[in-house]
């Protein structure tokens, strides 16, 4: 990231090729809308890099936001770019502290969609006390992009406390989604497709590294596995974690928690809630010695009111996921085998 | 990053929207792909993040890459993913540690392609002794992207001798430049322009880090400051120090390194070398003491064979950038206005 001092107000409406060109239109852009927005000690240095302190044991993610369209109801691809990227450093156990920011733009982007997406990535950093102290600018043709594409990076320390592995789960432990599902898969959804239901769905984008952290603090080496059911929802991350462990995951359907509103639309689009992506929740193997405190813990947190225990890990059927229906049905619930909801995030 | 065990060979020949769902086609290919070439201890882990030991203090970066077309002479959008980003840590006065490594993927993409680029990838980690520890797959439909953009994040650990910033630049301190410029924009620009001169051509994208890390072991505080001089070549570098100082800088157009056939097909395509960007030299701002030896040493380089003191950082002009020719004209080498060279890194 390069920045540099005050330089005039921007000239144009929409990103053109120069605002990539790392000249001084590029330099135009950052500076009203990155330094302004984003303002801080790293970050001010105008360094290629930014130079940080030593944290001790840290967490490393990153990811790159496609997201279509990139406003959607109850929020925009700036809170998926850092929520999402905070969300993966706190299931690993880590508390977040630094981002970096890259924009991939295309030619043609409104330039007021660009400031309130950057309006939105300070005020969920401010929220969730990180900074983001390195970036990147690029801009692409018309018809080699879609709007704004966002990768950020994240760094984080590891809470003492931390000891969580997918190879710390075992038999007994019980499977407990920290809220209700499918909301930010269904919120897009709903817009793509025009549905009346529209007006009441919405992201539940969140930063769910205050509830995490908690837990990981209050319960240490109790807490044996944490991962947020993102792209591939709830059966995605139980597959993987069979997968990884080679045992079973049992979960009871009547206790995935699912709002009315989201599994009337999902029927209606013929999607499973299970596959349906999420923004703000996660799936947390537990010792069971705990698991009645933990969800109480969750449901007193605003972030995880409806947390439920909806499931326990077995020897029996190893590598799959297996669901009891509320009148004692089973079945498999497979890996995805390609697209269900393509950008989603 | 959420790699699986085994699975079984791709079953298609061009990525599709599958492989960007997060489920089986994307474990496929994560599997076959990234995990075979890029596999450590920490990638290994299958976590949302990596977890990474404490470096001390860091230097963080990131770049989005978006070279068009992705091959070219020399190399390909691999070897400026993964190079690019360890010369931003490098002019931070940092050893390159971990990369994160993100890709936005164009449904239609031969998966032929990406396998080069991994490849590629691979190896330039290997050969830099970094690793890549984290990373993330995202597909966009045709026409939503251009083949591949890559996103690299790097973490790096700040040598002790290393006291480099622009505020440290003071006048009398001498111009340095490690190489002969503007290979890597003209082997772009001769290969989109279709030039007879293009298989003389190729980028000069290389790891700065061994050179510039011994440099400022050798010479500590008197390393100024240090810049790669990518998007916007030398003459952005030179006008960014400018602004930042309020000194001047003044260079000697003779003493400019630029090989005979990139000044002649710059000449050819109506450009300025000075504009044309590099990505593998940089700009060395030293006190004046220690000059010769710099050079001197950067010459002994394999990195640093064209080594040149090219001018000095002087009172005179404050933030402007003046050069002399040969014949003693003197002209301002502005900041590049817009757009000269689109999707050249």
């Amino acid at each position: 990231m390069q920045l540099q001092c005050p330089l005039p107000k921007l000239q144009f409406d929409h990103i053109n090729l120069g605002h990539g060109s790392g000249g001084i239109l590029t330099q135009q852009l950052l500076q009203r809308g990155v330094f302004d927005v984003l303002a801080n000690t790293y970050l001010n240095a105008h360094h290629d890099g930014a130079l940080l302190p030593s944290i001790g044991e840290m967490a490393f993610s990153t990811d790159s936001y496609v997201v279509s369209p990139y406003f959607f109801p109850g929020g925009n691809i700036g809170h998926l770019a850092v929520n999402g990227t905070l969300n993966d450093l706190a299931m690993c156990g880590a508390r977040p502290r630094f981002l970096s920011l890259s924009f991939i733009l295309e030619e043609g982007l409104p330039v007021a969609h660009l400031e309130q997406i950057l309006q939105t990535i300070g005020q969920c950093c401010l929220d969730a006390g990180v900074q983001v102290v390195t970036g990147d600018t690029k801009v692409v043709e018309r018809g080699k992009g879609d709007g704004i594409y966002i990768n950020t990076s994240g760094i984080g320390e590891r809470l003492p406390q931390a000891h969580i592995h997918h190879n710390r789960i075992q038999s007994g432990d019980v499977i407990i989604v920290s809220g209700e599902l499918a909301e930010h898969g269904m919120a897009i959804m709903s817009l793509r497709e025009g549905l009346q239901l529209e007006s009441d769905m919405k992201t539940d984008c969140a930063n769910l590294a205050p509830l995490a952290n908690r837990l990981v603090e209050l319960f240490g080496e109790s807490i044996h596995c944490l991962r947020d059911a993102t792209r591939g929802g709830l059966a995605s991350v139980l597959n993987e974690f069979a997968h990884d462990t080679s045992l079973g995951m049992a979960i009871h359907q009547p206790s995935i928690p699912v709002r009315e509103t989201v599994a009337s639309a999902c029927e209606l689009l013929g999607l499973d809630p299970l596959y349906v992506a999420n923004e703000g929740k996660f799936v947390a193997i537990v010792d069971k010695a705990i698991a009645n405190e933990v969800v109480a813990h969750m449901q007193a947190h605003t972030l995880g009111v409806h947390a439920a225990q909806i499931g326990q890990v077995v020897n029996d059927h190893p590598g799959q996921v297996v669901m009891t229906s509320g009148i004692g049905g089973r079945r498999v619930v497979n890996m995805l085998p390609g697209e269900q909801l393509p950008r989603i995030c």
